[in-house]
């Protein structure tokens, strides 16, 4: 039986999307491709193949089981499994930190949005949601390739790695609003867990931010928080 | 055996604070309210009998078995039954239109994020998701119960109804980008289905924006795309 083991080496990235983008970004971690049986051998068949063979990834066409066992109700048709890296972030880079995310699904997203808005490094606050877990994979559809990932036990050990910059927190206490702030880079935009957002300590880290928003929700999303944060920081430079 | 019944006349809010939102936001739209024998006859249990009489809303504390059904593997204490009334956009209003959308957990965000920008009126071009399924409603955490909701047949439908408005189409074709956009109200902001976006002859409708991003990802999620639209137009008016 194939599983996703927390503590293993490896995992998956599923579909031929992510598989392509583990190839084309990120292809010294790469170890193997599974291609189901039931793939047709059409045009991205050949060119699945082709990557293959330039990465030097072997490929594995006849290994049902693993198509059971890990696609559930979804119709996969070609497996990556990859190396778990965790890599040093650019202290000279723009970041996004989370602290203490939960969310499989949200974390997927949030990883899309970063390479959407140009930004290569995220930081994680433990105890976290598994970000190599592949329903972070798949709902980041490879985002996770293109960028760098690290895990840290505190806030101050993220910062006493992450050179000199900006902490912008977001918080529904804060008193600036988002579309007041003047952004100095390299920064860092910081979200708390989806229920219950960022300790207070937080107010006195950076320049704290609130995104405005009517009284008539308790908060937004936190993709949603992430991607508006990062757009309104990010539009001047990507467009 | 409790379902929801796609052809029904009732839904069902899961949850203590989306049937909260139900009785103080729509009451008369309230059919009954069941408390599980679980629930802890506390303070919550107190507010929520308090206003379900004020309301004029039957309560039902004996029916473990809607629970079972309806709750699935959350937690459930309380469920909110509710007639599904769609009812008439305001056509002096900022509006969200969304072309059929087919997640559910997409749109209950959706709705949510509409509510936190301050809109209350959204139409939906059919064939689309069932607006009124229970996972909408819990998706959006009954922001549902705030908001004008209308479905229609076609584009041209929509329109005939909506009043004179700028109508702002967001499309990765389109040549303008969001923060250069001057919103004139009423508006309409409009997106297409998650997988194919909006059909091309949206192009020359009113004013179709895009949200800047890198070619590194294919979009930007649909209830993320909305959020930040509703940013960029609303954050003048809402702090």
């Amino acid at each position: 039986m194939y599983r996703y083991d927390k503590a293993g080496q490896t995992s998956f990235a599923l579909g031929t999307q992510a598989t392509f983008y583990l190839l084309e970004s990120a292809p010294r971690r790469a170890k193997r491709v599974y291609i189901s049986p039931k793939q047709n051998r059409d045009e991205t068949y050949a060119r699945l193949r082709a990557l293959c063979s330039e990465t030097n990834v072997p490929v594995i066409e006849n290994n049902e089981r693993i198509f059971r066992d890990l696609s559930g109700k979804d119709n996969v048709m070609v497996i990556g499994e990859f190396e778990k890296n965790e890599e040093v972030l650019d202290p000279a880079s723009n970041h996004v930190l989370l602290v203490q995310p939960s969310n499989a699904g949200n974390l997927g997203t949030i990883l899309r949005s970063l390479v959407g808005f140009g930004l290569a490094d995220i930081a994680l606050i433990t105890p976290c949601v598994d970000p190599f877990d592949p329903k972070v994979i798949r709902a980041s559809m490879g985002a996770i390739f293109h960028l760098r990932l690290k895990r840290f036990s505190s806030f101050e050990d993220y910062a006493a790695s992450a050179g000199s910059r900006s902490f912008y927190p977001f918080m529904l206490q804060a008193t600036k609003f988002l579309p007041e702030a003047k952004a100095s880079s390299p920064y860092t935009l910081i979200f708390g867990n989806e229920a219950t957002g960022l300790p207070s300590p937080f107010l006195s880290i950076g320049e704290p931010l609130k995104i405005p928003q009517t009284p008539f929700i308790d908060s937004l999303n936190l993709d949603n928080a992430v991607a508006i944060a990062l757009y309104e920081f990010q539009k001047e430079a990507i467009h």
